[in-house]
C-alpha cells in the first residue's frame, strides 16, 4: 500500500450554524490521534492551522514530549508524536506529501453527513494506487470548499444512528480501524 | 440484544511498572466516551472511582453540561452525558445493573495484551444472552484481579502492531464500532 497520512484541519471548518471558523488546537487531539496514527502505521499526522500562535503552541507541546521531561517519563509517547507535523493549509500538506512521495496525493475527506461517499473496500483499492491524505475537520466539520475539493469522501461512520456526534478523536480512531484493522 | 453498559475504571488499575494505583478522572474521558456510548446505543456509562473528591468532580462536570451553561450552548452534549453514572467500585456497577435489568450482568474486560480472549462474533453471541458491562481500564490497564474476575476478555485491538498504546478514548470507540458498527 502507498503511504497514508492524516490531516486534522482547524481552518476552514464549520461552526454549529455553518459559518466558517478557525478552531483552537486541543492538546488531546495531538496526543490521541498521534497514538492512533502510529498504532495503524500511518506515515504522518498533520495539524493544520493558519494561526501562527497555535502552530507555536503545538511546537511547544511536541518539544516537551520529544525532548523534554515527557520524553523521559513516557517514551512511547515520543514515538507517536514523532509522526506529528504542522502546516498552515491543507494545500501545504498536499504539496509536502507530493514532494516526499514523488506522487500527487489523493485527499479523502470525512463527514458525519456525507451523501456521496466511498466505502471501506473502495477506499482500500484507491489507497493502493496513490499516497492518501485522510482529512478530518474539527468544530462541526470540514468547510464545503474542502469537501468539494477532495478526491473522495469516506462514508459516514454511523449514518443510521439517531445520535451522530462522535468526537474527532473517536472518529479518527474508528476510521483507521475500519481502513487498516484486521478484525 | 440485552442492554450493554460501559465502565471506565480508575481503580484498581496498573501503572507503568505494574503497581496497583488509582488514576485521576480525565474530563475528556467523560465526554468522548459518553458520546461514543450514545452513538452506539449503550444503556449507560459508568465512571468508577473510590475517591470521593473525584466523584464530586464528575458531578460538577455533569451539572455544567446537564443543567448549566453547557446544556444551553451544546444541547447534544447533554444527551450524551445523560448516560453517565458514577460508582465507587466495579462491584457496585454490577449490582446496579443487576437491579436495573433483573439479571446478573456479565463483565467483559479489555486489555492490550490479553492472551485468552473472545472475538467479536463470540462477544455478540454472549451479549444476546445477558446484560453486559464492557470494562476499560485507565492508566496502564486493568488490575489482574479485575481481569481474572471478568466473565471474558475481549480480544486486543491491535495485537500484531509494533506499537500498542491507543488512548482509552480511542480504544473504547474502536471496541464499540467493532461490536455494534454495521460496516
Amino acid at each position: 500500500m502507498r503511504p497514508v497520512y492524516l490531516a486534522l484541519v482547524h481552518h476552514p471548518v464549520r461552526d454549529r450554524g455553518g459559518a466558517i471558523i478557525t478552531t483552537a488546537v486541543t492538546n488531546l487531539d495531538v496526543h490521541d490521534i498521534a497514538r492512533s496514527a502510529r498504532t495503524y502505521g500511518l506515515a504522518g499526522y498533520y495539524l493544520v492551522t493558519p494561526i501562527e500562535a497555535q502552530r507555536a503552541l503545538i511546537e511547544r507541546i511536541l518539544e516537551h514530549w520529544r525532548h523534554g521531561a515527557g520524553a523521559r517519563r513516557v517514551p512511547e509517547r515520543t514515538v507517536a508524536l514523532a509522526l506529528v507535523r504542522i502546516a498552515r493549509t491543507l494545500e501545504e500538506v498536499a504539496a509536502t506529501v507530493a514532494a516526499e512521495t514523488g506522487a500527487r496525493p489523493q485527499l479523502f475527506a470525512t463527514s458525519a453527513r456525507s451523501e456521496s461517499s466511498i466505502d471501506v473496500a473502495e477506499a482500500r483499492r484507491r489507497m493502493d494506487r496513490a499516497p492518501t491524505i485522510l482529512v478530518f475537520g474539527t468544530g462541526h466539520g470540514l468547510a464545503p470548499e474542502v469537501m468539494s475539493a477532495a478526491d473522495a469522501v469516506l462514508a459516514p461512520i454511523r449514518p443510521g444512528s439517531d445520535y451522530n456526534h462522535l468526537s474527532v478523536r473517536a472518529a479518527a480512531a474508528i476510521t483507521l480501524d475500519r481502513l487498516f484493522g484486521d478484525v
